[in-house]
């Protein structure tokens, strides 16, 4: 059996790309329908109701394109809208955070783990749950880093500005003796070069969209929703509105190749 | 005669209450109804065509609520979406980049004018455009600031961070010898501080929620609009989704009262 129905990934904006980079690398088979809500990003600073709502106004848009999963590559959407996506939605919904959260506890020897990520996904405390379900004992540290994403979407990749904003970020992590950094925003494995000249120590850094990629494989091959191993996974980029530079900075830094975009109007 | 009813002022989030503060001190028996589009904010990355469609869907929720005129307190807006509100509503429609444009020409000597704002400000051409039709001599230095805005909205108004981020936009500027500086966004007032801090030479800034206030007063007196000298003005704000530390950011920067804040819904 090849279930060729696309993976639905959505998020707030583009960001989201460095998870469908990471699904194209561990799925190659698999196509991908995305859609990326830059019409009203950035939802870091929405609140709950609001971004629960657009939430389910992008999935249904996916649902209509007969998706066969739902993946939602944005910490912000996972961390505030994944019970109700998953109450309104009868195909299986993978979100970044437990992922992300499993990765960390695996990589942490100090169970001290740091989290950080965009103010609506550290005021959720999901990672923290998510952490301590898991694992009753181990610290959390979190950091919200509202300037980030703007830096990313500028393309500050390699910017003395950037790195002092991620060194302001991270000091009061460092002083906790964190052992493990969890990348809690889909922008943010952008800077994982700058966040390495940053550190002085050794952290482990746990990037969602990577781990997330690691979930949808898993769940696809426990509910037999694979595509067959001589499909050709293609992937299709849709936006709610004309991309900005960051696009080009995203596909230069990711070397993703996604052709057209189309432009979908929200309903 | 006093017409009560309040001016409607909007912007695409809460940037826009420095024109209301000006607003304020300029026409204190004014009524006005400030509404801002939290919910789908910035703009300033966002497309004409998506911009002029949420332009609409703001005036005619103030317009509902019997606005005798229209004040567009937002640059990008102003820039891209003037013509369509003009067209759109039968009351007086008051944009930024006029008024601005005529201050800045009325105080620079050299007439060399330079521009910042944000991405979709500066793409527009709006300001030159308003420049270059009051002076063919004029010349125009633009720069697109997109870091500003969110440096504002943390509130790093008085950061090393901050400084180094005007300095670089406004470096070519300098070169370029400009005698006279639009700010063309309404966030930018409150980095008054900072940009005179950065800046060597004498330059003279114009602010366009100043200038957008006294075109305001004009317009209110050459069409008979305005309330009477006892009226004591009130101020009511609405948002279409909840305000994150901005708004605190702003309250205290301006010293702005403007008690509860309604959350509205979108059409």
């Amino acid at each position: 059996m090849s279930d060729t129905r696309p993976i639905g990934v959505f998020d707030s904006g583009i960001g989201g790309l460095t998870v469908v980079k990471a699904l194209r690398e561990l799925l190659p088979n698999e196509n991908i329908s995305y859609l990326g809500d830059t019409a009203r990003v950035p939802y870091g600073p929405k609140s709950p109701e609001t971004v629960q709502r657009y939430a389910i106004e992008l999935a249904e848009m996916l649902i209509k394109q007969d998706a066969k999963a739902l993946v939602v590559a944005c910490n912000t959407v996972s961390s505030v809208a994944l019970p109700t996506l998953t109450k309104n939605f009868s195909v299986p919904v993978i979100g970044v955070i437990e992922p992300g959260a499993k990765a960390a506890l695996a990589a942490s020897r100090n169970r001290h783990i740091g989290v950080i990520g965009t103010r609506a996904t550290i005021r959720s405390g999901a990672y923290e749950k998510a952490l301590r379900a898991a694992d009753s004992d181990v610290r959390v540290s979190s950091q919200a880093c509202p300037l980030l994403v703007p830096l990313i979407e500028e393309g500050l990749l390699y910017d003395a500005v950037t790195e002092q904003m991620i060194l302001r970020y991270l000091e009061p992590l460092l002083r906790d003796e964190i052992d493990t950094l969890v990348l809690g925003c889909t922008h943010y494995p952008l800077l994982t070069g700058a966040i390495g000249r940053v550190l002085k120590r050794q952290i482990m850094l746990v990037d969602s969209a990577h781990n997330c990629a690691r979930a949808v494989e898993e769940m696809l091959d426990q509910q037999s929703l694979r595509a067959a191993p001589l499909n050709n996974g293609k992937l299709h980029v849709a936006l709610t509105d004309a991309p900005d530079t960051f696009l080009n900075v995203v596909r230069e830094a990711l070397q993703l190749n996604f052709g057209q975009i189309e432009l979908r109007a929200l309903p």
